[in-house]
């Protein structure tokens, strides 16, 4: 298989997976199962992802990471506004 | 930086930060949150990022998607142990 339709693939179906999490949590306006330290730990740790994809130049790393950077940031926000209530 | 280490500390913390999820599930002895359908379509990209990682010859890519499967595995089998009861 093409290796990079192979991690289009892969990226699609880690992405998908992330996605009713954050339904749920914007759905219930509750965020108290998320713990903001984890979300900055992944955070950093998907950013540094998008920083290797650059380096090596493999886009299926790039766009997937990234989306999981919008998605966690998303949740951050989520956690920030709803935990003040 | 060196891109092999850079991935291999990308690795650490987004492996870093699926610990505490696994560590409340197997505590708690509640799976409730978890949907097994995302676990198996997570399980599956991860698996694909692992196939990927050999074929690019990326040992970073390798681990950290190695590590995942395993802590997501695990996760699906607390699912499938605590649901019965």
């Amino acid at each position: 298989m093409d290796e990079n339709i192979l991690g289009i693939i892969a990226g699609v179906l880690t992405s998908v997976s992330m996605i009713p999490q954050l339904i749920k949590v914007i759905k219930e306006k509750n965020a108290d199962e998320l713990s903001w330290i984890m979300l900055l730990v992944l955070i950093s740790g998907l950013s540094l992802w998008i920083w290797y994809g650059f380096i090596k130049d493999e886009l299926p790393i790039i766009l997937s990471n990234s989306f999981a950077v919008i998605v966690n940031i998303t949740l951050l926000i989520c956690y920030m506004i709803y935990k003040k209530k």
